[in-house]
């Protein structure tokens, strides 16, 4: 069982000027745990209500306690990205790990994996049959799982579903078992494409699990979901889903229309250094909120508070914001929250959340995994 | 003076199938010390050559052992972006430190500062009467002095040349010495930019200049500079520059024709993990080149062994990168390098860099300053 922060007490002094003592300096992420644990609650609602298991993805907060959280709400396990937020994870108590990733297990990345395998539920992707012969060294006898990555659309990693068999056999010579599949239809994320993408996640995997049985393998997990196809994923089909970003939202979501600007639980919070008519610049640059920009954003992040402001310029240590007319500027010194673009790339580079809760301070909560990117 | 990093020692051992026994797990920045060592050496005697002074920007290295060598090679002092970066340096050694930045100094940030001016030789950058006044309260009667932050054309922070005497007399009634003024010429960066910016950066500073001698100033400072201006500085107006990515360079300034390939000495060593006609997977995704994709580049990065390659695709945690029909493809299971678009946001988002000289890994230098962004 991964164990609560211990940090989770009230932190914040109102002073005389308003200002709350414990207020960090800027640039900070801030958390509102209202607004994150009404997210929490509604995924897993939704997936209970439609019969799917809820595996979120931690790469988005990396945070121990929000995973703890995410289990507490019916997560049936963690899913991650590499073999090193996997044991961090592990360390921190989670006991039944995806690592959702055509992972190249040669060398003493499969020393590590093997490690992993002996201490909690482990299931890792695989995509070629070269993959498998080293994921098989690795893992062959320990109870860990594969399942096979499948390309519905995005073309990113994964293989057609045609080609699941083929990874399948392979993996089973190797000595691993074979759980099913799984996609990311991460080609979601564009306006108005979460449906079709969802419908694209439906169609692959099902004729790759189906394949699968065909050729003898029992497909006890069909694997897909994003936070922008989370809505349509489709039951019938996949037995599991794999969100990330919903715990906090982003700018992202709110342009896709997955979220409103109330559902958004994380905010990278600067001050006012810079002020000129119709525009100010804040002290959060691209290395808080990061750089992502698809090409149909608005903007290189959004101002909650202010759904008509832009942010225009997004330099290393400069946010300039672009107000319109009529609409009043906010003061040097002034703090403003803004929302990053993509709030995984902001979240990995921090090295803490700022959490509040109705309106005050109450804990500090690590970016424990923060780097694990090997 | 800055310490030398205890850990130059040659770590590298070639193991009987050619892999290094110490080479670290991917993804990881790679240095080149050999290269870094000419971009160095190249840049201090372009300064020495024009007559300016050297002041190189910190924020793209984060590391003090690369700070050391800078002021080895002649530079006269570094720049950083934020106090925290400041602090960061003046703990590893650094005398003499330039906050080219806008700091608004009201609160504990202005006690950090007075603690700063306490250690080094400070400068801080100013574009308003109002921060001027904060500063003042924090770093009056220590010695510390100003810039005034002129905008030259990149529109972000700074004033117009007009307002400096404005900005100027507000410093000077709080106390604060007056040492000059600078910019940054960000509009540099665009495909045939770099000579107009430079031009531009020149006629703001030298009018900026002229206006503050003409009510009673001494302009002891005029500092200008970014890496793609740098060989187009004015010496006859600027007296300093301050470019941070040259000691790297990156993929965009391959891409702008500030450098060739041959000059960049960061790169991103990734696996390949999946492979498919025409393209790779590889496991450097966005964070760990950061998502800077200007609207002119060719790609999210760069492949510098194969120019024909471009990264098409960067998630977190993939990079896909396709191939020209005719170049072979590497194998699943090899390795490499790719050149971020924008060196300093990798550099940012890593812990450390595996530095080689001649194929051979000689040490490991911490990033110290990763993260520093209050």
């Amino acid at each position: 069982m991964l164990a609560a922060a211990s940090d989770a007490r009230n932190l914040s002094t109102i002073t005389h000027d308003g200002l709350m003592t414990d207020e960090p300096a800027t640039p900070y992420l801030a958390v509102d745990l209202d607004v994150l644990t009404r997210n929490l609650d509604r995924a897993a609602e939704h997936a209970r209500a439609a019969g799917l298991r809820l595996r979120p993805h931690v790469k988005t907060h990396k945070s121990p306690e929000i995973a703890r959280r995410q289990v507490e709400a019916g997560a049936v396990g963690l899913t991650v990205a590499t073999v090193s937020e996997a044991e961090i994870f592990c360390r921190a108590g989670a006991t039944d790990l995806f690592v959702a990733y055509p992972v190249w297990a040669a060398g003493p990345r499969g020393a590590r994996l093997r490690a992993l395998a002996q201490r909690v539920d482990l299931r890792v992707g695989v995509d070629s049959p070269e993959a498998a012969r080293h994921l098989g060294l690795a893992l062959a006898g320990t109870g860990a799982s594969v399942l096979v990555e499948i390309d519905s659309g995005m073309r990113r990693s994964g293989v057609a579903p045609e080609r699941a068999p083929e990874v399948a056999r392979a993996a089973d010579r190797a000595g691993l078992r074979v759980a099913g599949v799984f996609t990311f239809p991460g080609h979601g994320y564009a306006p108005g494409a979460a449906a079709g993408a969802a419908a694209d996640e439906s169609a692959a995997l099902a004729k790759a699990a189906e394949l699968l049985r065909g050729n003898g393998f029992d497909v006890l997990e069909v694997s897909g979901g994003s936070t922008p196809t989370l809505a349509a994923s489709d039951p019938t089909v996949l037995t599991e889903v794999r969100p990330g970003v919903y715990v906090f939202n982003d700018a992202q979501q709110v342009e896709l229309g997955t979220c409103g600007w109330d559902d958004v639980a994380l905010t990278a919070v600067g001050t006012v250094v810079s002020r000129e008519a119709g525009r100010v610049v804040l002290d959060a640059g691209g290395k808080v909120l990061g750089a992502d920009r698809p090409v149909w954003a608005t903007g290189a992040g959004r101002v909650p508070s202010v759904p008509e402001a832009r942010v225009v310029l997004l330099s290393e240590h400069h946010a300039v914001v672009a107000f319109p007319e009529g609409v009043a500027l906010p003061e040097l010194g002034e703090r403003l929250a803004m929302a990053p673009n993509h709030v995984c790339a902001a979240a990995n580079l921090a090295r803490e959340y700022v959490v509040s809760a109705g309106g005050a301070i109450v804990g500090r909560w690590p970016i424990t995994a923060a780097g694990a990117n090997v």
